[in-house]
């Protein structure tokens, strides 16, 4: 049997899940994040270690309780009313979960193929491209001073691809730079300069990491000079494409 | 001089555009939209009879009037307060404007490559197609029972080539496609199906339209089997793509 039905918003659990939800810094103390959503919950289930609790409402449970059935020790039941607090979205399906962050980061290997996004700024974007790389199937996604992954909007947006992608998490670009150079992986800085390597010229061997910038800014010119130059051709009238979309079409290219 | 400043809600400037900011309905009625920020009012200012009026807040007029000098008459000052209620972002710059709809359709070439939307709905990912499809350069994008194009979150996303891209609006789309069989337009089907014909084995040859459906359900049965069908192969673990990012990387190889 589920535990008891939590009512109110002071309960310890909720609480944290709220904080979860919300802080950042509170995410990084605790290694943990919050997801909404039974198919999220579900994909996160695929490790059940990292799922250390669900929430379901009363009218999830009598709902979704076969699809979590194997789950009923981790399943804390709440009020309708608390869940639409503790919700993100309009419509919520009342399932809700909190996990844990993955202990290691991902190993990276000399002839992998890799994403790198640099002081990326926008969730949503976020999401979309790790979604993205999760079903064109790239080795993995290295982070430099981007916002933080475990927002509740970029995980929206992966729909279950968080579980999924191998993440490494840098330090500064500089360093992770460093890193992929002593690992003789080929860095390629992708930038909207008429001047730099046509996409289409590039041949993207085994061993090779594309990085992409922030959404304004683009990418640090210490790391653009140290970096083969690479450009999305483009002969229409926007200047530049979206953040994620350019990621994208490069990802595909790699991987084409 | 522009005029003088508006302070209430109630002038009958700013009440209109506050009803085509919000009412899709009043959009259709009037053949007009609204647009917010510095930037884009400049773009749609290259063709400056589709600009109807143009509001600045105060601080605005001090910061930006030799961008807008040429357009006095058509300026309309208002207070900062008044700027921020009709502002759709958090941080608005205080420029705004009213657009007309174009009075025509965009032609449809027989030799051109076209974009189909069907049904689509999230305005955030058909801004991101739209400034794809400005930035690839596509001859035009056809539209069928989408969500409205001119509602503000698709026009800030599109960052102006709402003002660039030739656009038609079919009616259903089984008129649209018909409109394009009579005109020798091949139909593509973009499907999540691994027995379709994989991107990479097709050419796009000219005289081409593919479609792009709804985020949940993808294209209506009756399109796909009228159709050539076509997908993006994926070899990761996501099931799909965003809808925005799957019409990208089309974009990107019809258009390579």
């Amino acid at each position: 049997m589920p535990a008891k039905n939590i009512i109110s918003k002071e309960n310890s659990f909720i609480r944290k899940y709220l904080q979860l939800r919300d802080k950042k810094k509170f995410r990084q103390e605790e290694q943990a994040f919050v997801i909404e959503g039974l198919r999220i919950v579900q994909d996160a289930l695929q490790k059940p270690e990292q799922v250390q609790q669900i929430f379901c409402t009363e009218t999830a449970l009598k709902k979704y309780s076969e699809l979590l059935l194997f789950q009923q020790q981790k399943i804390i039941q709440v009020s309708d009313a608390l869940g639409k607090l503790m919700s993100d979205t309009e419509h919520t399906q009342g399932v809700f979960a909190v996990c844990r962050m993955p202990e290691q980061q991902a190993e990276i290997s000399p002839s992998g193929k890799y994403l790198v996004l640099c002081q990326l700024q926008d969730p949503g974007n976020m999401g979309m491209i790790l979604r993205t790389c999760d079903a064109l199937g790239i080795e993995g996604v290295l982070f430099t001073e981007c916002c933080d992954v475990y927002n509740p909007k970029t995980i929206r947006a992966t729909m279950g691809s968080i579980f999924r992608v191998p993440m490494f998490f840098g330090n500064t670009p500089e360093e992770l730079l460093h890193m992929l150079n002593q690992l003789k992986i080929i860095s390629y800085a992708s930038v909207p300069d008429k001047n730099a390597l046509p996409l289409t010229s590039c041949a993207f061997n085994s061993g090779c990491a594309v990085w992409i910038g922030n959404e304004g800014n683009g990418l640090p010119e210490e790391i653009i000079s140290s970096c083969q130059k690479i450009t999305i051709p483009m002969r229409g009238g926007a200047e530049s494409l979206n953040a994620a979309m350019a990621a994208g079409i490069l990802l595909w290219e790699i991987l084409r």
